[in-house]
């Protein structure tokens, strides 16, 4: 932490502040300079709360230097994480393997959930994505078949060895996701829930994070130490677009998080371009993009009929699209000397 | 809803539109212009899913023209709702009182609250605000006092009569807020919580909503909506800052949304300065800013030694401040033929 | 500057930092932390390029600690500049008198001028704001009356005392600006059109610089900083609106950055609700509310029949409305012991 | 155009509405709803302002329906507009070559502009480009060469075949860039500098608009309008990333841009990895996404030294770098049946 004082700061005042940062158990080091002083504080183990500083006489402004998150930086770990399926060669990190999640917004019926996850699974997906429990934003709009799509699900896991994905949205959801599925996700209204996921973090399942609408990358990682803090290091993020003012798509998706995020952490991150855009002409162009910025995985919302679907059928991808974008993408992980593992076989992954 | 077609829409295209809205069971008014067809729906009670229209051959946008919300909307109710508080004089909403919410961000000892609280009340707040259950960035800072925190707001209110706000982050602390405090607040992280907003619109006691940091109106009165839509109609809304680049500012207060609240909706709406600015400097002026656009009440921070706060601390103001900006903004509301009331009474409010 | 190097960094790449800053000429401060060193840099009288620093190896970030604006900065100047206007008693600036500028959009005829330029004279208004050059999104839209424009402008003037303020948009237009008008404006898409601001800087009319839809804090006071690097120290600010996700106002009019600046520079700054809102029902609320947080004016568009404006129609106010205004910005202005002068005299202001 | 009214809003005020559009020379109709009632309206050739219909008693909003540029549109011409370059064999657009601009930020000296020119048309760059008039934030940073700096570069399009892009900033500037470059750029800064778009639309070089940091797809799209609205068709588009509150880039890209412009607008669009990103290591990981994403090609700074670069070394990569990304882009390019040209020909394009 750096305490930068005003150009007037008297000798006194800067005095001062040295004082107060010693008697908080810290070193302060004064650093004059041809305009200002600027005082260095060591010996802080975490965060010194800027309450104490920002406000003392001479003070011009108190800049953090270390960051926030620990479990989740490459600090403590440098090698990728990766999240393995037990029984199975999929995986989710590692630098090699890229993780396609497919299925559609939302369990609607049994005949809905097997025609797409018969569709993307012949295509190659390995992970299957639905949502059972929704977040709208309308408390009128269809809220998720619940239990029943959750079920659905695990069939569907049986039939094609799939491995499930989708979202639990409180403390009683959570527990029946971890009962029914392979990775729970926290979504992205919920980043910030923290009462949630220090629950998830409570569980033993893999734990996929969505990032806030809003959510920086030290915020977004924070969620992941949230997760982790609590014993749970399978943590996977995934970038879903952000909030800004741009109108011409649903959300603005931030590629650049990708490469940010892999430098300053071990963890997986995904991308998921239906959401990311909300325009079913958007999503494939913004896949390929995903991957050739180097993301782990792609998750994207598929559709047999999205002109029917009870939620996001605009941003649903047709089967055929998914097909097509699964060779384009297998083409440019090789660019990247990646590969995009088409289908999951029972055995263990080889990173 | 409007559908718009493209330039070059063939008649076909736009006959094929209006089939298909007919089918669902809607009524097309197709609206030849100079450059292009417009299709005006009819005929839909709720929101049409663009995913049925949207993809069709020819269309080129599809246009949204009802609002989502209906409670919380003056279409349904005109006049402003307003909250009481039964046995006391104090009301939040109606035009005519600005209600002041004062006290520290946590309740970290009984001493400090009790410091603060006596402080707060003797300037003349009706309201107290302290937190029990904090939702914190990292894991790893203060979480909050927890039961032991509500139980001395109790006393407070006991000892001093102001009627207590306090933060429930999820269904376990729900339970706990309804039982101690007199208004249970939804966070700006937990706005789109839609689990938690469910379970307060099944409580019977006034519920305080922060807006998001990223949340459109139309997403902050749904926010709203859904409290209602559990029958408790008591809902008082809070701008609380959003995020933009600016960064001279810990969020950006959006003032503006005070008199766009009130011409869309009959709920009433507080200021938070303190997380609106993050900034000490800022919170009196713009709580005055607050009281000038026509606000009906404030929200802010106090701290009789913030530079030892377990949170928030540059945010809060000092008890001297708080009685200062009193004066004033007693003074400003006058110019709006308003009341700042001093101090909570026995009786009831005549607005 | 700072330089923060990784937690893993060797002590050799430590010391390759230093030696490098030390060939850049400046003096380098290790300073070993519990996770990792930081490095403070003195001696630079400017800033120091990063791209110098940022890709040494063991360098996690480097930090900006002095700001880049001098003359614009509190640091070199602590008293507020007064802007004042031979032969009348105007002033903005100072802390005391709050500065009104009321007018048209654009200048339609002399009729729309006069009539408008009469109503807000006899209200009180001591300066004339009207469009000549009109930087329009569409190239089919009005563009202004140019060169007639000002020459009604200018009669204004004479006619009521009015000091006029108005936009130039290019070079050709600043020299017909400078010749008609007493006070310059830079419009907000031009913010950083730095060769305008130059010319602007050379000339020694005063200069009204309006914040950008996207600028930062710092950015601001840079753009006045151009025009201040030229020798023309009389800058006025003008805060109107960023642009957020925000849908319910044209621009999210941005208060905080009132006392913001007053902290960090003398200049005066003036807030523009019209442009901030872009609605007309928002204009006084927030005209309240900027008077309120402190700011040194305010600039209003006022039109007698918005219906038929040929710009800005949505957002300009009614002479009888300014009228309301007036009074209630005169109250509201007492409160801060500060003053809305009526009328423009001749004399000298005494501030 | 549509107007929406009250769900209050009585019959009298409906007929009010109707007649008022009417006498504006347009056509009415109303579509009564379960809800409220909607009026469309056609016969308008341009924009109706909104200013004539907003503030009628009983209207709740009005919504536009046209676009509001043409020349830009598909609506106009559905065929992709093609940039040729006389007597070579280099395009820009046509969805079939992905054009490769490369070079510094800014021509330092001969040598450093001769020597990284050297470097990018050995890997194969068509187009070279480089600052002379540098827009920089601070007035006391380096300005660009100017004068010299342009006959620098013409001597890099002799020696090396290489088409050259500079930046205008102002009328006088843009006079000689004329006489110099192939290609003007318009900066983002100066994208709604509207008088400098007229003018440089009256010259008859290819322009380049990059978009401004806070531009909607409309603003763009209407900024290219404005050159084209003199008559010069020669339009390419340039994203570099907008202003979010994301703050581990410099910018934030929006790469979902190039598909929305390619949909709506017939102009070619390019990305610029470097100032959409502003750190080195993110830059080749972006231009893969880009050209993954459709882009028409690619703006990416490169500097042999950047660490010594006057301006944005920290934003250019290596002349390394450059060339496998040379490889990495090609490869992409065939995943979607494209080609990276290497190096510019004699003779005529075929596309």
């Amino acid at each position: 932490m750096l305490v930068v004082m005003n150009a007037q700061a008297t000798p006194e005042q800067v005095k001062a502040v040295c004082e107060h940062i010693e008697q908080l158990g810290f070193r302060a080091h004064p650093l004059p300079g041809a305009q200002r002083t600027a005082i260095g504080i060591t010996g802080n183990q975490g965060e010194v709360d800027r309450g104490n500083l920002e406000f003392l006489p001479g003070v011009a402004d108190v800049i953090a230097v270390s960051k926030p998150y620990k479990l989740a930086s490459r600090d403590v770990k440098q090698d990728d994480t990766v999240i393995r399926f037990p029984g199975t060669d999929a995986v989710i990190g590692g630098g090699h393997h890229i993780a396609i999640v497919a299925g559609p917004c939302s369990i609607e019926t049994r005949e809905q959930a097997f025609a797409i996850a018969d569709k993307v699974a012949a295509a190659g997906a390995q992970f299957f994505r639905g949502g059972a429990f929704k977040p709208r934003t309308s408390p009128y709009a269809f809220q998720g078949l619940g239990l029943e799509g959750l079920q659905i699900m695990a069939e569907i896991r049986e039939r094609t060895g799939m491995r499930i994905i989708t979202e639990a949205i409180d403390a009683e959801t959570l527990e029946m996701v971890v009962e029914y599925a392979d990775v729970i996700q926290i979504g992205a209204r919920n980043m910030q829930n923290f009462s949630l996921l220090k629950k998830a973090g409570k569980t033993r399942k893999p734990v996929l994070v969505k990032r806030g609408m809003s959510a920086t990358l030290d915020e977004f990682l924070m969620a992941a130490e949230y997760v982790m803090s609590e014993g749970n290091y399978q943590v996977i993020l995934c970038e879903r677009g952000i909030r800004t003012f741009a109108d011409h798509t649903r959300n603005t998706l931030d590629l650049s998080i990708v490469p940010a995020v892999q430098r300053l952490s071990h963890l997986p991150i995904l991308v998921d371009p239906s959401h990311g855009t909300g325009k079913r002409n958007k999503v494939v162009p913004l896949a390929r993009a995903a991957v050739a910025v180097g993301a782990d995985g792609i998750m994207v919302e598929v559709h047999h009929e999205p002109e029917k679907a009870l939620s996001d059928g605009p941003q649903s991808i047709y089967p055929e699209q998914f097909e097509t974008m699964m060779n384009e993408l297998e083409q440019i992980a090789k660019v990247l000397h990646r590969e995009v593992p088409r289908g999951i076989h029972a055995g263990t992954a080889t990173t």
